[in-house]
């Protein structure tokens, strides 16, 4: 079997830079105890390995105590959070992707130039949680078409995009929601693509792999969003995509009679996992021969 | 025959007022000789009315002499014109539609916040060439799809369209560009719908017309933009659409056989013609019985 793996597959820039804040602070500790407000990544084992260093995981602002040391994670808070934390006063130790950041700057400048801000993205993820928490009231959130149905625009839009956003999802919903402020009379709307280069590439990447191989094995957090859009793309593509947190899941069955296979990985999927993933594979191939 | 004549037809707002300035000068005069740079409007009849009362038409800036009172047209004139005009001591009869003003100060500012302007309309029209002469270097002017093959992003995009631009073709063309960027890796494009409230409801009940009847006339000036637009919306739409300046072209063979007729007519249209066309069109009736 011939393997293809993505090369811009794994940890991203943001995730990166996040795992190393965080052990450089757990590692100098300064003889403070330090909390993680929610998992700092989508990805188990690195999670893990930061809680084995003594860092407790809490998911609610309210289990951050006076004077704690708080890891926050890379998808961002909201800036109430912010403000409990800070009236808390618990040190911040700060995460947050540089990408996620200037999204929040852009909402932020929006909403006090009096846009109506539209965020491309999951609902239910903390990044979306994090930038409805920097736009102001009256945000709204579209995930697919249906959400736009019951919107009632009532002043000029400036639309934002997860960093991991699908990118042809994303002008997919940026076209009808240009439909719907047309037919509503906006007549201004700004639109900044903040999907990160990084998903960017690794999507293009991805697509182009899925379109040569037989099966395609995409390695991630369940939870995580951008590792679950990777496999969407892939599926509208061929059949036999799997979805996998690890190589424990990997099936001998499932590369009977296949030539290609083609790998990919969310951006909080380590390089180990990867390797791994690839090292289980070609093992199927020596049992066969 | 039924007759269903668009309530939206005629003159509109700008074409109006256009006219009430032209002719408020030309009555009082004040002693001074007047001229029009380029057609006011396209409109044959009221320019020879004005043209009638001694207005000279001149094409060219040139023809402007020191001292001269001009009547600029509802299109609008480049910032280079209105300076050359200045320093000709002229006298400027401003009937420039506030419309199309308030595209000239979109296109001024986006220029300044150093966007790339994108205008959306004809190239050869005096509207976008007014309005391309207030939005500085490097302007892009779009009228299909393929003017974007060669088209290379270097920063973000600011669009806006000609006023009596097409809002289907508008929509088509942003989804394009949109695209093109995206694909360009340009992050920020601000859209302002500026195709005029007129326009966009002379249009809709335009194409809802013509999908109730037999054949359609529309009437303007062959010049007109946007009447052309109507006339390009109704072919979609039914064979027999006809585009006509005045009652005199009409042909009696095309009513043959119809029993809805529609009418419609461009922003630079009268009423007084509109009523000529419907009563002469009602007169084959007559003829017939």
């Amino acid at each position: 079997m011939k393997i293809i793996v993505a090369q811009n597959a794994g940890f991203c820039f943001g995730v990166k830079r996040a795992i190393e804040i965080a052990f450089e602070n757990v590692n100098s500790k300064k003889g403070k105890k330090i909390k993680m407000l929610r998992e700092i990544i989508h990805n188990a084992i690195e999670v893990k390995k930061i809680k084995d260093a003594g860092v407790k995981c809490v998911n609610k602002i309210d289990d951050v105590k006076p004077g704690d040391s708080v890891i926050v994670s890379a998808h961002g808070i909201t800036l109430n959070e912010e403000k409990i934390l800070r009236g808390k006063n618990a040190r911040i130790i700060d995460t947050i992707c540089p990408y996620v950041k200037r999204i929040h700057n852009i909402v932020k400048v929006l909403n006090l130039e009096n846009y109506q801000v539209v965020v491309i993205g999951d609902k239910e993820h903390y990044e979306v949680k994090g930038i409805t928490g920097h736009s102001g009231q009256n945000t709204i959130i579209i995930s697919s078409k249906e959400d736009l149905k019951n919107v009632k625009f009532d002043k000029k839009i400036g639309i934002v995009s997860q960093t991991t956003q699908n990118i042809e999802l994303f002008k997919e919903l940026v076209n009808y929601i240009l439909d719907a402020a047309l037919k509503q009379g906006i007549s201004e709307v700004k639109i900044f693509n903040t999907i990160c280069d990084a998903t960017y590439k690794r999507q293009e990447e991805t697509k182009s792999i899925a379109k040569q191989v037989d099966i395609m094995i995409i390695i991630g957090g369940k939870n995580s969003a951008n590792t679950k859009r990777l496999y969407d793309i892939c599926k509208e593509i061929l059949n036999d995509v799997y979805f996998i947190e690890s190589e424990k899941e990997l099936k001998k069955t499932w590369f009977k009679n296949k030539n290609i296979v083609g790998v990919s990985a969310g951006a909080s999927t380590s390089e180990y996992s990867i390797k791994n993933v690839v090292k289980k594979i070609k093992s199927y191939d020596g049992e066969k021969q």
